[in-house]
């Protein structure tokens, strides 16, 4: 409990947490090897079964880390947290699978294979290189190539009826074929690190959004159903939106994007929603809330990576030491310094991306 | 009209065909070049668009034939009738696409994957080569193995709502969701020889039995939806079973299977229900009725090529010159004859079968 953050979640995930059996992460975190900023913030706040993957991580046993990535927008800074966490994972040895999840893309958004293709590698895999993930280490596959994913899909979905799924996803008589069937790939996708081929049942961690929840409640129902250990999952809170609603790749002015030049940055956080008060006078005398503010969110979320300094820069602001414009400029010069090194590293690591697609066949 | 067989199409048939559209195969027997003996005696009784078909193949013009086995139970008689048909397309120098149905039999019935494998070897593709279907000439594909039907299917189900399949399958509530979404992996098998590696849209014939028109109607519907030429169809009438009723591949006592013992066909011919009276007497003085007579079938559908030959038979047992005993002798001993030559040509082609399957990749 290094900075108030940690303490802070949401009455909303509270209710999520209670309603589905989510458990803390946080009474985990002693006992996890230097756990990072997102972990150590609370900002990974929640998980499932945790300690199965934990216990096999400490005890240098058998266990794979499963995530996806959905190519249906450029990347932003929301999409940063799990691969900081991938990256944690493997410094520790983790076998990691790395879904592109094209056929999510096509059917759920209706993008052509050729623009999923052009996103997966321009906007994730090469940005996935740039942050530091060795995908190499990797098992990267697209769901559209993935037979063990797609076939064992069709065995998972023979142990699952319309009514159950209508419960978990509200779908009705007008969804689509494919839209109802979707789920089931998701599914797959989380259980088939357990096939015999990938050496058979053992722990998987799913590192997710709160939002992907109810994928994981199926596959753990299903994984139950057929003799696979159940995922464990961590969950970490949603980005807000720059201007206090959800972050979206839709939206562009909500998300700061990994690739918006150093002018969108300024501008969009100059826009961006606060905890201030209304002028720097009443700053100064009532303080800020940096539990309210965005612009926080990005310091502690992503750009410092010292928790003392976040400490002080909370307290700074309840205080109303600083106010909004001078954290804002701060803010604004990270963030372009952290976009322009991803930049570069990007461009070093494009050709690498499209060079290791060619080569990706499940 | 060679036979009085042609002429009989049963009511029910005739009410699916006003019902839903198909029109009378005898309608263009006279264009069709070297009609087979299934064609000319209206056991292929009815069609959607074969016109479209028949002139791509008077006029040398590009299409195909789409047609699929569903691998499992043993392979009887019934399912002969498919194969005459496709060699009659091979001879005309037709693309045939062979798809083994394994996700279905794997989906809908439960099979695990390896006796499916097993069945479609020793049970299809060696009988389908004993009978004189070249495979090596058609693309023969899994279900499992192909990615461009699985991914087909999920583009097709993105265009049809829960509301539709219930329509046309009666799904519910309790229908599992693999069982909602097969009908798209089917409709896709009939439409992927029209993706652009394959050659584009073009006319496609699907050789089935009445029983399989829904997957057509819903394959036309969605092929004119998606800008696909929509596929045409034959109908075959079902075999009946040796006792009346349907033939079944999953009650052995109904259905002559290719595989069985000489003694099987003596002891299953003998109970076979006839069109014959209930005594020799009665028979020589009424005659019996040929189109009641599940042993006449076997001779129609399967044993006398010779159509005077049928129509002297169908004669004879009208006017009473034969009864029922001398008849079935004569049918197992060709039914035997035609086994036993199977059996020494199965034999013959059965490693070549499996050799066959492990170089078939989609």
């Amino acid at each position: 409990m290094i900075s108030p953050w940690t303490t802070e979640i949401p009455e909303s995930y509270e209710r999520l947490m209670r309603g589905f059996g989510i458990r803390s992460f946080s009474e985990l975190l002693d006992r996890i090897p230097e756990p990072n900023h997102l972990m150590r913030r609370g900002i990974i706040f929640g998980h499932r079964d945790f300690e199965r993957v934990l216990d096999a991580m400490l005890n240098d046993r058998d266990y794979a880390v499963m995530t996806g990535l959905m190519p249906s927008g450029p990347m932003h800074l929301g999409h940063k947290m799990v691969i900081d966490e991938l990256i944690w994972f493997q410094r520790r040895g983790a076998e990691i699978f790395l879904c592109v999840a094209d056929v999510e893309a096509h059917v759920m958004r209706g993008l052509s294979y050729e623009q999923i293709r052009k996103l997966a590698v321009d906007q994730y895999l090469s940005n996935y290189l740039a942050l530091g993930l060795d995908l190499d280490k990797c098992h990267v596959y697209f769901q559209s190539e993935s037979e063990d994913v797609k076939n064992l899909a069709l065995t998972l979905g023979t142990r699952v009826n319309f009514s159950e799924l209508r419960a978990i996803y509200g779908f009705g008589a007008d969804s689509k074929a494919s839209h109802i069937f979707y789920p089931l790939i998701d599914a797959a996708d989380i259980l088939h690190p357990q096939l015999p081929k990938f050496g058979g049942p053992r722990p998987v961690v799913v590192p997710v959004g709160i939002d992907q929840d109810p994928h994981l409640r199926l596959a753990r129902d299903l994984a139950s159903r057929l003799g696979y250990v159940p995922p464990s999952s961590t969950y970490h809170k949603l980005m807000r939106g720059l201007l206090g609603e959800k972050m979206s790749s839709s939206n562009p002015e909500t998300a700061i994007l990994l690739q918006d030049s150093p002018e969108s940055v300024e501008r969009k956080i100059w826009k961006a929603f606060t905890g201030g008060q209304p002028t720097a006078r009443e700053q100064r005398e009532k303080g800020g809330d940096p539990s309210k503010c965005v612009v926080f969110e990005l310091m502690a979320y992503h750009l410092l990576e010292d928790d003392r300094e976040l400490a002080r820069l909370a307290e700074a602001c309840r205080s109303g030491q600083i106010v909004c414009g001078e954290c804002k400029r701060r803010v604004i010069h990270l963030t372009n310094r952290l976009l322009e090194e991803l930049t570069l590293k990007r461009k070093r690591y494009l050709e690498r991306a499209r060079e290791y697609l060619k080569s990706v066949r499940p």
